[in-house]
């Protein structure tokens, strides 16, 4: 193949195998990570992608990326596959349909970046080396902002696979935040655990933030001052209240907000892994059940959960309803 | 009086009347804070202190601090008294013995640095309003680590007086760490609601822990390089995770440490005041529950509680039980 080669500022034409990396799932976070494939200094590596959305595939071809037009023609052209699809049977159809291309090319790997359930991941895994391909779990936090910071990604799987895709993990993640923490299903399970934490530290926020606000017209609390104030220097300074604090700047009522909380999987499979191991997670478990009741009429007008709906928004996106 | 003045570098004498600044209360709170007082540049004033305990005195001593034998010789010679003593009635009797002498010196400013419950703030600023002397009651967060960053400060009172005291809470609390949140009592009631908050912060962070923790043996995860790995672009980074891997970096196991967790009041008032408040605040409310529990018998070998035990010392210096 002829390939374009920049080397330290000069362009130059060259024949060899140039990698291809080929990414399935174009959503926000599927975007985000082409988008800082793409943006890598002097790649020796072309990202081809797949998406049902035209329009997801046309922004992504601005970064640079090659679009294909079916799953079947960019599994033939490339050797790493990284999957950015929703959860579930999906994630299970598509490895039906690439694996027999993959089994063929030597040193395959497959890697799922989504919210898959662990136990599936362990399972997928095991598909996949039958076929001697290698499949990653990789649990990706980060959210909207990780597009211009950098994602954090959990990478559960077999070594060699890892050491591999290891410098398109360093495209996608911030500085040091990437690692293997453990076999096949380890990124998934910590990203799972990672999901039930984030549900808590939501509404102990939500909590205390509803408690400040209410005591607004007597102690006269400005709700954005607080959160900045508590940033600098206080125990619970954190990345969710620098969010809160940019939430809380532009609205402090939230009138118009919906309290209904979406979500809900990786918090209830945190709840339901915790029970069969028999570990105690008593908070996670209660911010889980808030979710549900949040859905009933009654979470509509909580300032507590309109604050947890707008930061899932603020950090991931998140649809919220406005009421 | 005869003083030392640093003018740009210009060392000489003048007459004239040095600010001196009088800190009761030298634990480990009132001991940085004055260490902080001490080490601003230039300063145009000069501290005084008091404690029953001669050894952290002679520990203040050598920052450049002022001794005093009493707390009646100390407040006839300041104008601004920084109060670091544990909360409840001692502070009571420190104002009885202090406003007689306070109240024939114009624009005096008592300040409570300590945990103090709001309503009792409100009610000694009125106190000490009848006797011509500003109250400002200040929430101080930063823990064993603000002595070297800087802590975060929350003032509520009067903005005349907060105005005269703003370069010692300069001094004090890291940059943008101190502001004046709110009239007398806001402080206070803003520090209590941080403390509920970091309550369910702290369980949170522990439940997510032991659950990572139990399935070490099958996933094999190294906590402290999850923890790590999380400080690094995830959603739930934060002051509180960093210190959490700074703990598993030394011991997993915790195999020695006991889970009855101390501490509760400030939780407590928030408990209580979201009651009185008609405030729902779930998961703080069980937070304070599972520290009484962890006070029982089957709560000391809870890895969940052994961590938030371990937590609480490593930001605060509070103390916890060995098994």
């Amino acid at each position: 193949m002829l390939i374009n080669i920049n080397l330290n500022g000069y362009k130059f034409l060259t024949w060899g195998k140039l990698v291809q990396i080929g990414v399935i799932g174009l959503g926000r976070m599927g975007a985000a990570i082409v988008e800082r494939l793409c943006a890598r200094d002097s790649r020796d590596y072309r990202v081809l992608v797949y998406d049902l959305d035209p329009i997801a595939v046309k922004t992504v071809e601005k970064f640079g990326a090659i679009s294909t037009v079916s799953i079947d023609q960019l599994v033939t052209q490339v050797d790493i596959i990284w999957l950015m699809v929703p959860a579930g049977n999906l994630i299970d159809q598509i490895l039906a349909q690439i694996l027999p291309v993959l089994k063929s090319k030597t040193g395959a790997i497959i890697i799922d970046g989504g919210n898959s359930n662990f136990h599936d991941s362990i399972k997928r895994a095991k598909v996949c080396a039958e076929q001697q391909v290698s499949f990653l779990d990789c649990g990706t936090s980060g959210g909207l902002h990780g597009r211009d910071l950098g994602f954090c990604l959990m990478v559960g799987g077999d070594q060699v696979a890892y050491a591999k895709i290891e410098k398109y993990l360093a495209a996608i993640a911030i500085p040091k935040g990437y690692a293997l923490v453990g076999p096949s299903g380890a990124g998934h399970y910590v990203k799972m655990v990672h999901n039930g934490i984030e549900y808590a530290l939501l509404q102990a926020y939500a909590e205390g933030f509803d408690l400040l606000r209410n005591n607004n017209n007597y102690l006269e609390l400005d709700l954005a001052q607080v959160a900045g104030l508590w940033q600098h220097g206080s125990i619970i300074r954190s990345w969710l209240l620098e969010l809160t604090q940019q939430i809380l700047k532009k609205d402090q009522e939230l009138k118009n907000i919906s309290g209904q909380i979406g979500g809900g999987s990786t918090g209830s499979w945190t709840v339901t892994e915790a029970q069969e191991q028999n570990i105690s997670v008593p908070l996670i478990k209660l911010s889980l059940e808030l979710r549900a009741q949040s859905q009933q009429d009654l979470g509509q007008h909580s300032f507590t959960n309109k604050l947890v709906s707008l930061l899932r928004h603020q950090f991931g996106g998140h649809s919220y309803e406005k009421l």
